[in-house]
């Protein structure tokens, strides 16, 4: 006999995050009904074997191969893809929201480059399309922009929105490691990927800005529009040198929206010791940003993890089956509104570390280089590297990008000039 | 012509706050308008006289001076009510309730006292009560408590939720001042009142408990039910003390559930120098919070003032036009539920600071007592003060409060024992 309170979900993909889904509502279930009066079941579990439901000991009946079945499954309302990657997640979420049923999913890839796909077929269909898991785990970003400072305009958005990324830098900044071995011991620990290209090259923190500037700055803010550089370059003489400075290195994911103008920029940054975002460490995730009214805000968490995300997760299957769906509140064409114009052209600190002769006049020209340009310096130093080559380090006051880039290439040119090591951008 | 699609609001009390939700809805109308939908107007506004209208160059047409007529005026759907204090506001509050508006407010007080019975008024009429300004100025924190993270079971919470505490305690602790100093510099800037007390004796943060506290672990938190101890005897010795061994002093407002036992307390505290909440500074605020599935949680941001919580209030009209009320997921009695334990006894680590002659077996005399009552010591120092008196300060391991207490009456009697002169808790 149907049990007329039951809410029947299904999940497409038991893997660490469908997992964790699944664990929250097996544990928290007489919570979640005593608290949000939703007796959530999950009804189907779609996998390509039901190995994944036997190694956690779910009963293998919930095992469903065809996702066509599932899409004709009435008493399912909700589905959760935590499957990952484009397809077939795009077509399967397709197939359920064409079904009627609204889909929560955690994945941010997709999204990145189909969200303007598939909204309009969720909002066809009068069904949700729910996306809190995308975006820094378990920290509700994705509600507060929706459903919080309604009233404001949010004018900056910066995140520390990588896990695999920030574990490596914290581990070099207390550790004194470089790069590698860093990566290496995020690796062993499960925090990277074998292959991370996607984490260490700013992919997945570019996918989420996207996102997540989109809903901040109400307009399509596409990946590909996103400046993006990863930190398989910083070094720990980088990371020495932002110490001693007062700075921690971190990957930063940075929106702004000032009138039409939109910057959206991925790429490691030094960040002042005593700005909320440089004591996130390890795979601590944060959102800074600030609203005209508002001011700053800033919320912090997990990042990522089975139960983290898996909580967003729980979070917007209940809001699935509690609340009518929302739409974007602007044009969701997956493009650049006409209206927008992208800074190519921004304005930030750098840092800047070059190796040279080490030889009386060549501190002086590569400052005329940059001043020449425009480009001030706050701080310099100089001091002897190997043999008869010398380091000069600058600290810049705020330049613009172009008028740095032009230096560097000048500098790069200069006779004295061995090599330019390292740039990176100051928040 | 009456514009169907416009949305008239009222605000009651155009102070501060009220005066900031007001700009905010003057400014940012359109972009309201385009990005929620709904054309907000400020239909009305309630004050004594129409003066504050006109210090504010608003249209004194606005101004009413009869709750009656505000409840009487159909079209107006939503009333603000920023008058602060429990009188009038709850008389003029169920007045609106009762004539179906929804009421947005920001009067953490009057809630705290009596949200069990506005919130019945507020439901047997159909419309909603909404207080996301009541706590922690702009930060969603409310909202994130209501609508995020509800597969989690919060166990605890723990916030820097009054502004003008952090702002002396910031105070004290960068500027090495005493804590009347600190006090007279947030009066001078407005950061405190001229009558402190609610502020500094942990009232105004035992109200936010109260909901908060309510919210995050659904039950009722009556503040009656809250432990409750301000920072006038933190002086500058304990903020010196503090640094010394890697601490800040912040007051804080700590709620924990485990089960059926419950605990709520407001008092300054030690906060280790590497926990987000250390660096939380100033008059900026911040709620850290740990759900059974997402982990730890941190939302930060300004924790009062015009338009920081006119922002919270502007996104609660933006609410109670859009979305249906939301009621507790909880029996709303005002009193602890019957099946809730609220624990006197809690454990913690504790900072006590005693003044002793500067004699021989004083130091043993004071650690047995403490090891008597089953209170474990971290770390002691005594150096010599005045004379032939000396200091003694303890850090001690977790221990029941009690204990605690017990062993400060015995050493207080002790003949070598001039004073005990601080005893602060340790996160």
């Amino acid at each position: 006999m149907k049990n007329k309170s039951v809410r029947n979900i299904a999940i497409m993909g038991l893997g660490t995050v469908g997992g964790g889904a699944y664990d929250i509502i097996a544990s928290n279930g007489d919570y979640i009904e005593r608290t949000q009066g939703l007796d959530v079941r999950v009804k189907r579990i779609l996998d390509r074997t039901d190995a994944p439901l036997r190694a956690r000991g779910i009963d293998p009946s919930l095992y469903c191969g065809s996702v066509d079945e599932l899409a004709a499954d009435k008493e399912i309302e909700v589905v959760v893809e935590t499957m990952g990657g484009v397809e077939p997640a795009k077509t399967f979420i397709t197939k359920m929201l064409e079904s009627g049923k609204s889909v929560v999913t955690a994945n941010k890839e997709l999204l990145a480059k189909f969200w303007h796909e598939l909204e309009p077929i969720a909002a066809a269909h009068g069904c949700g399309l729910f996306f809190e898991a995308s975006c820094v785990g378990g920290v509700p970003v994705i509600r507060a922009l929706g459903e919080s400072f309604q009233g404001d305009r949010v004018q900056s958005i910066c995140g520390i929105i990588n896990g695999t990324t920030n574990y490596i830098l914290s581990k070099m900044s207390s550790e004194n490691l470089g790069y590698a071995e860093a990566l290496g011991a995020a690796q062993s620990l499960g925090y990277a990927e074998a292959d991370p290209t996607s984490d260490v090259e700013g992919y997945d923190a570019a996918y989420k800005l996207s996102i997540l500037g989109s809903l901040a700055f109400h307009t399509c803010l596409p990946y590909g529009s996103i400046y993006r550089e990863g930190i398989t370059k910083v070094t720990a003489a980088d990371i020495k040198n932002a110490h001693d400075l007062g700075y921690e290195i971190k990957l930063l994911a940075i929106g702004k929206r000032d009138g039409n103008n939109v910057e959206a920029r991925v790429h490691p940054a030094f960040v002042p010791k005593n700005h909320p975002l440089a004591s996130v460490s390890g795979a601590y995730n944060a959102v800074y940003l600030n609203g005209d009214h508002v001011g700053d805000l800033m919320f912090y968490g997990a990042g990522a993890g089975a139960h983290p995300t898996g909580s967003a997760i729980v979070s917007d299957v209940i809001k699935a089956l509690s609340d009518k769906p929302r739409y974007c509140d602007f044009a969701n064409t997956g493009k650049l509104d006409k209206s927008v114009s992208l800074v190519g052209d921004f304005v930030s600190g750098y840092y800047l570390c070059v190796t040279v002769d080490d030889k009386a006049g060549v501190l002086s020209r590569l400052s005329t280089v940059l001043s020449d340009n425009g480009v001030s310096i706050k701080a310099a130093t100089q001091s002897p590297s190997d043999g008869d080559a010398a380091t000069v380090m600058f600290l810049t006051h705020r330049a613009r990008e172009h008028a740095v880039m032009q230096s560097l290439e000048a500098i790069g040119k200069l006779a004295s000039v061995r090599s330019v090591d390292s740039v990176i951008r100051v928040l």
